[in-house]
């Protein structure tokens, strides 16, 4: 995709934070974190002592973010995983059992990362699907990060988990750095000013009389009612001429009727 | 898990937001959206003619939210599963293209629905894995909700989207659910639900051809129009009738009209 978006790729790719997955049974989420990761443009996978990897369901799961599996570098012990780490932050689910680290929620974490400067490196670890981090693998953790959960069911895919956290960095990293190219092309039209708005509310009553739904006498209710109902839409010019369209060809049709008399 | 945390899981457990998936091909991907729902506190789950279901992936994949799977609905067409339904929000990778659609992104989404009373329905709605939604499918949504990924790798998969969009409106239910119950009786009339809006738009689109503003033979990008239009506002009952008067009497005009020629 997007030969010619390779500075925003780049704007996107973010060396600065790694992701640490440990002891990872399944290699199908080992393929779907490494999807999550790229999706919002992380790229750096550490995998410390997985079941079965490589493996085809871990290709299969990561679906076109091959590059990220085929990168990802495997190691024997955690320690390995973060020694060239500047900031190491661990993922728990059980967050009130460890009081003594300094606790942020996802949205606090992504904005922590984010403001980090670029040369330092952080790495995310996430624990097993069954048992999460060891109490020896939280103590290489400066803090923890906690995703809020179904207090009875708070069985957080780790793949989902990645997602998440990496969402929640991208989000921050976006806010942080200069806004976004595509932004502009994101806009909507803007609305139509007031004085547009006074025109199609008097071509509006004016009609609304003509097929005698409105009695003039005694217009005010009727016309309030319709200015509260299309005074909350941002109507957008083109909108405005469809509905002054409809309006002048409810007038056409009348008049045309009234010709035809014989 | 906690016995005694029921009235924990009341609160955490919302019926304000269905999800509904739209021609799943991998039945894993409906197992995955179903514990991503309940990790998050959601439990009602829509699918709109899924290729495979039930199915034994999709079990293996939910570990732990077959609740959610076994109260899942099976619909074939998407106005089955949304027509009780007072908001209905579009998922959409490709936002740029869509420009006539409120467009949200996630975290904008999760406050607008957990900001929405406790009584209206609101379904969300996600595409196929390849192709999204349909422009048909993009008819039946007042709003979009875009999740910002790499411009060169938006491959975001759907329970990984049902995931983030779940936990924005989680958090963001989390910090409004304190509000006090003096809210309720000042809020204003609720708004009509999805089949009053197709009412609607079927009496709009035979009026507008009565009157010849509008093509039988060509009336898709208008009605499209006019949907994304009408579709902005929270329409209530006694606006209904409004607008069905007048297009009734827009209707009895030219029907008087008819009848009185000689």
């Amino acid at each position: 995709m997007g030969k010619n978006s390779m500075k925003t790729t780049q704007e996107w790719q973010q060396d600065k934070v790694r992701i640490v997955l440990i002891e990872t049974s399944h290699p199908g989420n080992i393929g779907a974190a490494a999807r999550a990761m790229k999706v919002m443009g992380l790229v750096e996978l550490y995998l410390v002592a997985p079941k079965h990897f490589p493996d085809p369901q871990a290709i299969a799961m990561a679906s076109g973010a091959d590059d990220v599996l085929q990168q990802a570098k495997v190691v024997s012990h955690l320690s390995e995983a973060i020694t060239d780490c500047h900031i190491v932050i661990g993922t728990s689910a059980r967050s009130q059992r460890y009081l003594q680290w300094p606790l942020r929620t996802a949205r606090e974490c992504g904005e922590y990362i984010a403001e980090q400067d670029e040369d330092k490196k952080i790495a995310i670890i996430f624990g097993r699907e069954r048992t999460g981090l060891s109490n020896d693998e939280l103590d290489y953790c400066q803090s923890l990060v906690h995703i809020p959960t179904n207090p009875d069911y708070h069985s957080l895919n780790v793949a989902a988990a990645v997602q998440l956290i990496s969402y929640e960095y991208r989000i921050h990293q976006k806010q942080t750095s200069s806004s976004p190219p595509e932004y502009n092309e994101n806009r909507q039209e803007l609305p139509v000013n007031q004085k547009s708005m006074e025109g199609f509310y008097q071509h509006l009553e004016k009609t609304l009389a003509d097929i005698r739904y409105l009695d003039p006498s005694n217009p005010r209710l009727l016309m309030r009612r319709l200015r509260r109902l299309f005074g909350r839409i941002d109507i957008v010019p083109s909108e405005m001429n469809i509905l002054r369209g409809i309006l002048s060809a409810m007038q056409g049709r009348k008049f045309k009727t009234r010709n035809k008399k014989p």
